[in-house]
């Protein structure tokens, strides 16, 4: 099934995407829900971001080829995480496809994308198993973790390098019934392939942190789980187009304009 | 004026106290809201935590005798943050005013209470100046931002070391209408008064983290920011009783239980 969250006049609605056709559902896919009588064409409809998670985790640095490289480029050693530790980023920076990434005025060049796996928490757990991690997902979709590498790097939080306005793509949907160690991730600027990488190249695994994750905290319906970027990233300007394509998926397209 | 959230059988509801008497409102203290018929014993109603935020942000290290002093136990120099560069904090950890502070088997004895004011968003704001920040404030609260500091020194990030359940009390209610320069948090472990500060006595104010958050970060109706602690915090055990005191706003306590 693919799950989207649209605008339709005043209104704001999940619905589910059947060919190019939305069919808007009452309720929500964490709990009871229905198909309204309401069908609109896929083209006409204004996606919303998929889901506005109660807690936003990210995993962070969590494949090799990335640590490696970053590292390269400041000149030191490559660190590999421990654990899986997870992070945070915030619900402020969320936008949906096709809404622009904006760079701030007082932002350097170094404003990169990162395209990852976003796995979507829909059952509440607590204490569960590698083995049985994945039962407790509702289903999959696109991010892209824009981030100004000197702020990143600067302050003490990742508050404005990872959390600045427009800086958390996510969508277009939600798929579910997918394997995630099937799935591929395709990282594209302005139409040219930059960088492809394979899910389960990850240090740590969608199970590996949903169950360590879960040992001390309780995972919600909606909460969502960013699962880390591969490889060196590069800078995005005013006028540029990214996207983060995940077959399986869909691809998650965002245009970039710098404040002027 | 007082707001609360409470559960009064199936229901959540807001609510407005006035002496001990509980009145419910229909919506919420962000929009339209009214008065209902229906009015409860404060002493009779279940409270929640007043407010659950789209995105939870705390200031972390704030205070000068907190820095010190916990540098100084760690036989480290004491850092000063050089900007108010905000943190986070998640929705999962969030319990009431009341409700049991658990300690997870594997913790170590190192869970201290850090008692400190709480600053709830009203208006959704971008980009304002500190003069007209307190503008685009609800009103205050009180947290305790429980740490266990071994988590907290060796994980990556402050996931499990800060943001274990039940790690964030918060409560009991909003008050609307202080002045934040005015207010003095008071810290009891088991009756006893471990510490008392004046807010004011902050590295960076409320008008300071507001404004400087808002140049990159739209803060919407609901958000919390929690403005760190100051002194020198203990350790918490099975048994004990930690109060937060702000005079003003009231008292937050709560129970600890370490698991068997």
């Amino acid at each position: 099934m693919r799950w989207c969250r649209f605008q339709s006049g005043a209104r704001q609605a999940f619905g589910l995407i059947e060919g190019d056709t939305v069919t808007e559902i009452s309720g929500d896919p964490f709990s009871a829900h229905a198909p309204t009588s309401t069908r609109l064409p896929l083209g006409q409809v204004q996606l919303l971001v998929p889901v506005v998670p109660p807690t936003f985790y990210a995993a962070g640095v969590n494949y090799r080829e990335h640590v490696t490289e970053m590292a390269s480029r400041r000149g030191v050693r490559p660190e590999f995480p421990p654990n899986a530790d997870v992070g945070y980023r915030a619900n402020n920076a969320l936008i949906a496809a096709d809404e622009p990434i904006v760079i701030p005025k007082d932002a350097t060049d170094q404003v990169q994308y990162e395209g990852e796996l976003v796995v979507v928490i829909g059952t509440r757990c607590k204490r569960v198993s590698e083995a049985e991690a994945l039962d407790y997902v509702l289903g999959y979709t696109i991010g892209n973790d824009v981030s100004e590498r000197t702020w990143q790097r600067g302050d003490r939080t990742f508050w404005r390098g990872k959390n600045t306005d427009t800086f958390k793509p996510m969508g277009p949907w939600i798929v579910t019934g997918l394997n995630p160690d099937d799935l591929r991730v395709t990282i594209r600027l302005n139409g040219r392939t930059m960088f492809s990488y394979a899910v389960k190249d990850a240090i740590f695994g969608v199970r590996q942190f949903i169950s360590r994750m879960s040992q001390y905290l309780t995972l919600y319906p909606g909460d969502v789980l960013w699962m880390g970027t591969d490889g060196a990233t590069e800078n995005m300007k005013d006028g540029d187009v990214v996207e983060i394509e995940i077959p399986g998926i869909g691809v998650l397209r965002n245009p970039v304009v710098r404040e002027r």
